[in-house]
């Protein structure tokens, strides 16, 4: 085997498969890249047995063949070679020589023999979505999926598409987020994909608006981009009725500045007790809300003037909680819809339905002891 | 007490003077600030008991006072409050409030009675030498500093300063680095400190060529910067009689590019066996240095065209002491004096004395073992 490729191509393409190795793994091939040259392109493979990665990009194939390398290493050594041709060779003895200039490495190999094919998946339904649009999707909800792993149906982001409409939906039990977008498509569908494959998709998604094709099938997901390709299982566990828990009516209503309310909360959570979470009452009166957090640590008290409609009202939420979603959210302005202080809190745009962030409130009682 | 400050000056000031906060300590009154406020300004003291700093910064005083918070705290609150005057108040009740805009906390403190006093050095020597430069020096010195507290005379720089020379020098046994600079000085010391206050000494040193004096007496010496002082213990032991072991002349000399030579023991490294250093040998032969290193990961080649002195040779260093020393030093050619391959080899300046580094070989059997 032998092809020589430039440097530079080499390190996008190699920080792209990467995302796939397994970092804890007993089989030792699961470190490695697969990484087959045949006509005028290397193929690259890494997989941890549920996720993936497919890859492709040019190269001059003097010789076909295929190896796999220890990821780690030859992302290491690629990284620190100059911006010049590299060109690797194989050996009859399966040894591989990566020559630069005047720099030659020699590597042991991994046994490619062992190495797991990634399933090929006939999938006959699919629909796109920009590649830009679908990153952003995922930073806004992935964050609310569940970590804990007595809820399996809750481990992963509900994709939902259905009448030009895609929805990605994210839930841990005390708060939900989702994010809708409008595409063109005309099929219907709803699966469940762990969130460690959309983590790395979201890591490996180019800053594009070109369309990604998401295609299924019973039991898998495969996210195909340019050169790129994602293969996940989905969760086959029911996902829970979620719209169910989303409040109906609302009888108070506030707009307020997200960045203004973002900054009080992340203050409050100076003030940690240990092994604590951070917790936040609000009181609203008369136009404004009154902010408050209190620990063995101190005391805070902000004061912030909102656009109020319905009675004054007292609540208490885990400042972590409101942070996370005011991250994400992009808007200079947000509408919070409050119930009592027994009932969700709903974020929203101001206008329209692009979002939205449940948020169970804390018992008063529970956040006075705190 | 009562007094005003600016959001931006504040934190300058705490970012300074917590540097001196012991991270580590049963004692909880170390970690505060004290924080004294008298006159039209505020005198900030940190200390672990081994290094003091203490700083000044002007403020719109009301009413004196003097308390100790807890620095974490006190830092993480100023620096997410918004960039306008804050107002700290403490009652009667020993409670600080500390008010900006719309946002007030209120603080419980720590037992100012048991904040330890930094001791108070008559001394009657000094020098100055410009902060920048001085900072610089630490930096190309310190990591050679050694870290085995077996050997206390070594865990810290030697200042020395002679006939208008300045030298620190560090030194932990397998190699040493010293950095000479000439200062306006006509007294002759010698003095070692610890390591721990020279990196946090070159932590708050600010990008000025202002003169930093230098004042010593027997047990301490006092680092004066505009409105820092930092106060450390000098290290009693005797340090090593370093000339000794600086090779008189050498037979081979090398001059060679040291971005180039960086980059090979930079790759070098990748091949580290597990719980052993990364080991290169070098091989000099007909102007041409061949550099190699081999673990069971693989085995890396690269040949670079040097200026070369003296005899053909053979050596082998630990990678790590290779890189440490030529990543500090910022000339672009450097000169490698050797002797064989069982004495120390020197790096220095194409011209001049500016910096030395030494670097004792590792043994060639050894290095094939490895």
């Amino acid at each position: 085997m032998r092809f020589t490729i430039e440097q530079k191509e080499l390190i996008k393409s190699l920080t792209t498969v990467q995302k796939g190795v397994s970092s804890k793994t007993t089989l030792p091939v699961l470190k490695g890249i697969l990484i087959e040259a045949a006509e005028n392109y290397l193929k690259m493979v890494t997989t941890d047995l549920e996720i993936g990665i497919e890859h492709f990009t040019t190269a001059q194939i003097e010789e076909e063949g295929i190896f796999v390398a220890d990821a780690k290493l030859l992302s290491g050594i690629i990284r620190k070679l100059p911006s010049r041709p590299v060109t690797f060779v194989m050996d009859s003895q399966q040894q591989l020589t990566i020559s630069c200039d005047h720099i030659s490495f020699t590597l042991h190999l991994l046994e490619k023999e062992e190495f797991p094919e990634l399933p090929i998946v006939m999938a006959e339904n699919s629909f796109k979505v920009p590649q830009d649009l679908f990153k952003e999707m995922i930073h806004q909800t992935v964050f609310c999926a569940s970590q804990d792993e007595t809820k399996p149906s809750l481990l992963g982001l509900r994709v939902e598409t259905k009448k030009n409409l895609l929805r990605l939906t994210g839930v841990d039990g005390f708060r939900l987020a989702y994010r809708n977008c409008s595409i063109d498509n005309e099929i219907e569908a709803a699966f469940t994909i762990p969130v460690k494959a959309m983590t790395e998709l979201s890591q490996i998604i180019p800053d594009t608006s070109d369309p990604m094709q998401i295609a299924f099938t019973d039991k898998q997901i495969v996210f195909s981009m340019d050169n790129t390709k994602l293969i996940s299982r989905r969760i086959e566990k029911p996902f829970i009725e979620y719209e169910n828990i989303l409040p109906k009516e609302s009888e108070i209503q506030v707009t307020v500045n997200r960045g203004t309310l973002y900054s009080s909360v992340d203050r409050a959570s100076l003030l940690v007790s240990e092994g604590k979470s951070s917790l936040m009452k609000w009181v609203l009166k008369n136009g404004e809300l009154v902010m408050t957090a209190q620990t063995q640590m101190g005391q805070m008290i902000e004061k912030v003037p909102v656009d109020q409609q319905g009675e004054d009202m007292e609540i208490a939420f885990n400042a972590r909680y409101l942070m996370e979603a005011l991250r994400v959210i992009e808007d200079e302005e947000i509408t919070i819809k409050m119930i009592n202080h027994r009932s969700p809190a709903i974020i929203e745009p101001v206008e329209g339905d692009r979002y939205l962030h449940l948020i169970l409130p804390v018992r008063m009682a529970a956040a006075e002891e705190a």
